[in-house]
């Protein structure tokens, strides 16, 4: 049987401690590719770089893994992969592991899952993992252990076309992680409280803050999931269309 | 009856037409404030600015329009706007109008329609408008007037909450667009096919280029109004979950 062909990248930088986890992880699955950004490119949504022209450069980041470092956005680095690196449609890619939750409404700011959605455009079974610690000294033990265990289940399966798994994992020791729950994405949002400041010149700047309020309770979302110890997969689309709407809008008078 | 408040912004800047023209039909339908980017920010997706400061600048854009121009992405002047320049929610935010579609796969791109989609998470009617024309002098009278037309629409009936509009409006004189579609967003990607150079150090670099692909034959799709002369308009959402895939993937066996 033909060797498994793994695409890996992420969003924080193909030198974050969250991208070798995930690669170390991964090689047991099959062969293993990292592309992936040189530098962070943490909330970068799904830009994609069309005004400046893009470097590809082949490192040698994790010993015996064939890995290349891009100038571009995450979803830049998934199609130049497909493009340009690999020679054949690769059987998974997998982002992150992300150093922070991408649940809820952040999978919409999301670089890491934005890799993720590019692969699943592409036709290729795709799986972004973030784990809810903002350290960049996370232990990572937890969620390189779920990484795998749901990888191999989406290799075995395939995922429905048109559908990726947007995978966050608990702060907590594997011991303690109580397993799997398959849900929604949480209606939460952020609530903007942008920090003004004066510089040595006199004039306004603003840094971007906020807090993060979920008036969900249910308990079929992802943010429950993550507080009561669980890993949260969220099936996740990029076809938007609220078809639900098209009826209403449909009965108003153009 | 108190005026209507109506946000502006876009993803071309905000010395572009489109923007201009937008704030022309916008105007008497109620009190409009502009909040755009100062540069260029296409193909920026969901992009928000966190590792760097943002500036915010009083300009005199347009005549008597209260306008700002910002450092940031076009989700960034949305935040911003809603926090830092709107004394009261906004009744309505319009994007745009964009040079160039964000029909079927580019709304996952957009910057304009990512402006439009952090209204929508703000709780605020919000639609998005691309003129299905790339060139800095297109004539968006059409687009204007349709814009306009719905624009009218949403403040007279709202949305449903959890949603907003993608609108494009076809490269066609006014007498020529045969009325709007109510659509869904039609399954079409882009083949990319990245454009090798050696640079004068010897070094290689790659230009995105790519080809769109539609192989979704719908008559009821975005693509097919806009080839057929009709004004799409997608109903379009932020809550990416996939209901349903839920029950395949709880049925692995994890």
């Amino acid at each position: 049987m033909e060797q498994k062909l793994i695409l890996i990248s992420n969003d924080d930088g193909i030198t974050a401690p969250g991208i070798e986890a995930l690669v170390n992880c991964m090689k047991p699955l099959g062969r293993v590719v990292v592309v992936a950004p040189d530098s962070p490119q943490s909330g970068m949504g799904h830009a994609i770089t069309m005004n400046h022209p893009l470097r590809l450069e082949k490192v040698n980041q994790f010993d015996d893994v064939e890995a290349y470092q891009c100038s571009g956005t995450p979803a830049d680095c998934v199609k130049l992969a497909v493009d340009k690196v690999m020679h054949r449609r690769p059987d998974l890619l997998v982002s992150g592991i992300n150093h922070g939750s991408n649940s809820s409404i952040n999978v919409i700011y999301s670089g890491t899952m934005s890799a993720a959605m590019e692969g699943a455009i592409e036709g290729i079974n795709a799986i972004g993992f973030s784990l809810n610690d903002y350290n960049f000294d996370a232990n990572f033990e937890a969620a390189a252990h779920y990484a795998n265990l749901i990888a191999r289940q989406v290799l075995e399966n395939g995922l429905i076309a048109g559908t990726l798994l947007n995978v966050n994992i608990p702060r907590l020791s594997l011991n303690k992680i109580k397993g799997i729950k398959i849900c929604r994405q949480a209606k939460a949002k952020w609530v903007e409280e942008f920090d003004e400041r004066i510089d040595p010149h006199k004039r306004k700047y603003y840094w971007l803050t906020g807090k993060f309020v979920n008036t969900d309770h249910g308990e079929d979302t992802d943010e429950w999931a993550l507080a009561n110890g669980y890993v949260s997969v969220v099936p996740t689309q990029f076809d938007l269309t609220a078809h639900y709407a098209i009826a209403t809008i449909n009965s108003w008078n153009f």
